[in-house]
């Protein structure tokens, strides 16, 4: 099969899937983690043999580990299936009823996008996550994995594949695509593919964005700010510094630029530097934070619009409230930015003005994510202006339809003058 | 300033418009209304000066009576500035509310989405539709009307920003472009614009999809189906089928193709045809209608993917409700799509496995449209599979941001296991 082939067969798997009931789609979870726990030696098998290829051609270490897969790996991706069925089914739900006249009802209810693409790095676990997560909300997906996990990754669809479709699921509803050749084939099917989720480094990200007319969900960057304000108090706006810069560096939530009240600055750059070296944080400084803490090394215009994802942060002091918002707006890819002050007032405009997916007040940047927001499942996260923002559950993987159900209503009556709208909101589920 | 400027002018009063008060925003709509009844003599002179370069270069009729602004349009368009005063704030409302841990409380927001782009064809009346609805909405606006509309366009758009400007919106959220180049440069501008609305004819809303990374709301085709089914009352079913073929002809929720399904088709079609070319329309068959009704013209398979927008209809005769489901996921641009049968589970079933953003039950297609909706004013119809689908009111112009007010918690703690998440739903929405 060529991709369009393969899209066309998810394409319609997706609009058999899109009517399958929640407890057909919980049965088939059910059964995808049972066949994943009996097949657990051929996938760990061929995950051996990727760690065996990726060794020779000399993959770096933490590229390898991303791509390990044994029983561990294998027990917490099954966990995580399995903790899909807990969660309330995204499709169905009426999101809105109304009367338009009597005997003319009109629901607007949650329904599957219907086929989504997703590219993914090195990490096998990634395929089971995500084809899990379109099968509760009823999605069909073309696969693009790391070709570094090849034959993990076909054991593993193989495995959802067969599990999933002996439950009843339709066939064709889950593809996996193999070279990028593949993925740039897929990038033009627009007619097909509702949906495409890129997870990986920022070139990569951007470059689906810019070759593709299908809808992108994901952030190309993530450059994270900390603005600890006049009246900030000093001790927690150091831990919130070195927590959202520290706690895990290499991630799109982590601090790269912190900015300070010239009013504070003399007294919290010397501490927050101390802080920041004693973790081994190389910090930058603008020419005001360089004249407090000499030590520090230059931060030039380019680092305001620079992810390091390593341990190094540039400092830039700002005249006043209106500066640092100003800079998180020109400079930041309004992914998630915090404010630290005692200040209420100074919080609700930050929380107004700043324009991010995620906006904080006195806590870590390393907080937007969807496990710890309680989503219960995160699909990415986006720096989208539209659809989904921020870190996104399974309903960033539904839309909506529009249901009208009438007794032989036609418009006529209406543009005549014979007959009136209602508009009365109804209390009620769609149901037929 | 050129189109860049223009566009980051834009951007910086989005932030500021992002953060204006209902309350605000409903006194700026009413200074925009009270002066454009102030204006009228200026409106108006303008607009003759369009019509008598339009009438001088022989636009034809339909398009004159599109241009023309009126006394009668002027009154209408300030009734519908007037009525968004009354519509509820889509931005502010807390679309979730969790707590994370004692102390650290994360609110899902509506927001506005930013920069919009319109580009809307001759009617000035568009220009203070849409301007409105951004202003309600909180967003700012780059707005691109038809070239023979100019002049009513500048003074429209001077008196529209100069009131709200006044009233004390931000200066700079309502920009006007004047040229198809302008277009083009602002179809470029990813990082300053944040939705295109597209509103015109089919090329023309595929040539912004085609040539923009910019997210764009909008519909290309409408190629609408009526499916008569097997329990269908035949006398319903040729009313539905008049009234979505012929109230309106030449608007995208109009039918184009009939399905008819093969054991009602010999009692049905004389009859529906019959109807259909009593009003004018010029029906075309598949060769099973042609041989039930032989005056047909012959519909070759090209007209499955036709939109006629005119008094012309093309009919199918199918095998069952598979065939005729397939027929319209295959060939309809999921606009709107019609059963009439008196099996509720046939009808339940057609509602599920059509894709189409409008599904509806023994009524006309025409009803798929924001006001007979109630939803109180629209932006457009939408065949997007993400964001917004169907006919969208002004909650199709508003995302949503996270907001995490927190007492100087950091991740650390959770990750190392001293502190855990809580995770419970708060019943209360954001304030500071």
């Amino acid at each position: 099969m060529d991709i369009r082939q393969m899209a066309m067969a998810a394409k319609s798997a997706a609009v058999k899937l899109a009517a399958v009931k929640t407890a057909e789609k919980n049965d088939a979870l059910q059964a995808v983690a049972d066949a994943l726990r009996a097949h657990a030696a051929a996938i760990i098998a061929a995950n051996r043999e990727d760690m065996a290829a990726a060794e020779t051609s000399g993959l770096a270490a933490p590229l390898l580990k991303r791509l390990k897969f044994d029983e561990t790996k294998l027990a917490e991706v099954i966990a995580g299936v399995e903790s899909l069925l807990g969660l309330p089914d995204p499709v169905g739900t009426t999101l809105r009823a109304t009367e338009l006249d009597e005997g003319l009802e009109l629901y607007q209810v949650a329904c599957p996008i219907g086929v989504i693409g997703v590219i993914f790095e090195s990490r096998p676990d990634a395929l089971v996550q995500i084809s899990s997560l379109c099968l509760k909300s009823g999605n069909a997906a073309l696969l693009k994995g790391g070709s570094e996990a090849l034959h993990t990754n076909r054991v593993l669809a193989a495995v959802i594949r067969g599990a999933s479709e002996a439950a009843g699921i339709a066939s064709g509803w889950l593809q996996l695509l193999e070279t990028r050749s593949d993925v740039n084939e897929m990038l033009a099917l627009d007619d097909c593919i509702d949906l495409i989720i890129p997870r990986g480094s920022n070139a990569f990200v951007k470059y689906i964005m810019d070759h593709s007319n299908i809808p992108v969900l994901g952030h190309a960057d993530g450059i994270c700010h900390v603005y600890v304000d006049a009246a900030a108090d000093l001790a927690m706006a150091s831990r919130v510094v070195c927590d959202s810069k520290c706690q895990y560096v290499s991630v799109c939530n982590a601090l790269e630029t912190l900015l300070v009240h010239q009013s504070v600055a003399p007294a919290f750059l010397p501490r927050v530097v101390s802080d920041l070296q004693a973790r081994g944080v190389r910090v930058l400084g603008c020419e005001r934070s360089r004249a407090i803490v000499p030590s520090l090394k230059e931060a030039t215009a380019a680092d305001w619009d620079t992810e390091y994802l390593d341990y190094v942060l540039s400092v830039r002091v700002v005249d006043d409230f209106d500066m640092a918002v100003d800079h998180i707006n020109e400079h930041g890819s309004g992914h998630t930015d915090v404010i630290v002050t005692a200040d209420a007032g100074v919080a609700s405009r930050f929380m107004s003005l700043v324009d991010s997916g995620n906006v904080f007040w006195n806590c870590s940047s390393r907080f937007s994510d969807g496990f710890r927001y309680g989503l219960g499942a995160e699909v990415g996260i986006s720096t989208n202006k539209i659809h989904a923002r921020g870190p996104v559950g399974l309903e960033g993987l539904v839309i909506y339809k529009w249901l009208l159900k009438g007794s032989g209503q036609i418009v006529a009556d209406y543009a005549d003058g014979r007959r009136h709208f209602t508009h009365l909101p109804l209390k009620k589920d769609f149901s037929i």
